[in-house]
């Protein structure tokens, strides 16, 4: 048993649970929760902490047991109780937290050329809210987008609030971060005949006078400024969302959910 | 100026940030920051405090012009600023908050009574989240919505978080909180024509095979467990919003902000 938060494991995980610079350079994030934990693919598990005494209750002992079944090389450490509560990210500990293996996807995961539907893209520019993150990871696999693409000022996806947020969908829709988003969606248009939409002020017809069935990608920018006027350039169209009373924007998460689910109202 | 948190204001400020009870008690509740302080009805302005130097900044200036203005009989405050900190439920005070008087909202106003359209109601069963809770009334006024109905076990709207997320929308949508939610939904659907819908996993039609030009209510239920079977049971009609992937639930507010625009789109 772990005993003391000088053990450089544990260092470790207090590390990649603040900082996104040390999870990229490790290629690992933090997972935490009974839940959470058993939805990770067993690819991916690097190592499993649990609290003590975890192992002696019943839920305890059955996930154990279900994790040595499904990934019997990982390993598993018992933590002492102190110890836990300083690793954990959560206020309310569940006692059981993994180590996982961030996925390698690549752009054409994201435009999901291993599946028969077209490609159903989000891209963020410099998106900020972790909850908005996780939540649009989330509505992507229920509407069955196909990806999710990124700029790299965008809040980082591994970082535990959004891992949370997004209940499990982070190990299911591909994602990428890339460095240059204008040429991305160059690209995305140029070889991949992708029509790219962009939630806009100038926008004058509404989001659902458009056909979504061929590839599509709808652009969401940041949650207090919008999309900066050089990426919304790169658009093929913009778009409206019609919005009632004196309201001025939607919550970004909203507006990608409502364009994602009438992509797939269309497609159905 | 104010410069101790023992001043009786002071403190009734901080408690009125933490308990909804005394929120309710004195019909007040706080809201924080130059734009959302800007955005309440000057009818419904208690008092204002602000922090001191900023009445000497541009930004300050212009502030209390206008706050003067429209509202000159609301009292001002010039707070020390250490004791305007420790009121402020911010991370980043930006040196205004305002004590705000509740308005009254009935049925008949979240029926949209005085609106030429049809009622367009969301009705809420224990909602825990505050940013879910204000999500939802800042897209309930950007669908055109009507108004929002709660039980007692739903979230405070009053909350400063739910009052922040909301962005002036908590003016704007009309609200109610009831004792009895089922009896509430009886009487929509018996006296007011309200075709009453629940987002359920007994669904078996998808959300935009139904007609909502009509009165219209969307039933959602809390985060965790979704709608009571109790509460369920009084819905007009089971409806589904389709799941692809491993997904078993979308977000509360994403699940009513698609039911919502759907809503909306139909009625354009």
């Amino acid at each position: 048993m772990i005993t003391s938060t000088t053990n450089n494991q544990i260092k470790n995980i207090m590390t990649l649970n603040k900082k996104a610079r040390e999870r990229k350079a490790q290629r690992l994030f933090v997972v935490e929760g009974i839940r959470a934990v058993a939805e990770v693919p067993a690819s991916l598990l690097h190592a499993i902490y649990y609290v003590e005494g975890f192992g002696a209750s019943t839920d305890g002992q059955a996930f154990i047991s279900d994790i040595s079944a499904k990934a019997p090389k990982v390993p598993m450490e018992e933590v002492a109780k102190k110890v836990f509560d300083s690793m954990s990210d959560t206020v309310t500990p569940q006692g059981v937290l993994a180590l996982v293996k961030m996925q390698d996807f690549t752009l054409s995961d994201v435009l999901g050329a291993d599946s028969s539907k077209p490609a159903h893209i989000v891209i963020l520019e410099s998106l900020q809210d972790p909850g908005n993150m996780g939540t649009i990871i989330r509505t992507a696999e229920g509407a069955g987008a196909t990806g999710i693409i990124m700029n790299g000022t965008t809040v980082d996806i591994y970082s535990p609030k959004v891992v949370r947020s997004t209940m499990g969908s982070i190990f299911r829709v591909p994602h990428v971060v890339v460095s240059d988003l204008g040429e991305t969606i160059e690209k995305l248009k140029a070889e991949h005949g992708v029509a790219v939409y962009a939630a806009h002020l100038k926008g004058e017809k509404f989001y659902d006078e458009f056909d979504y069935a061929g590839p599509t990608a709808f652009m969401i920018g940041n949650e207090g400024n919008g999309l900066t006027d050089e990426m919304a350039a790169h658009a093929t169209s913009y778009l409206k969302i019609p919005m009632e009373g004196q309201l001025e924007s939607l919550n970004a998460s909203v507006a990608a959910s409502i364009l994602m689910y009438e992509a797939s109202r269309q497609r159905r």
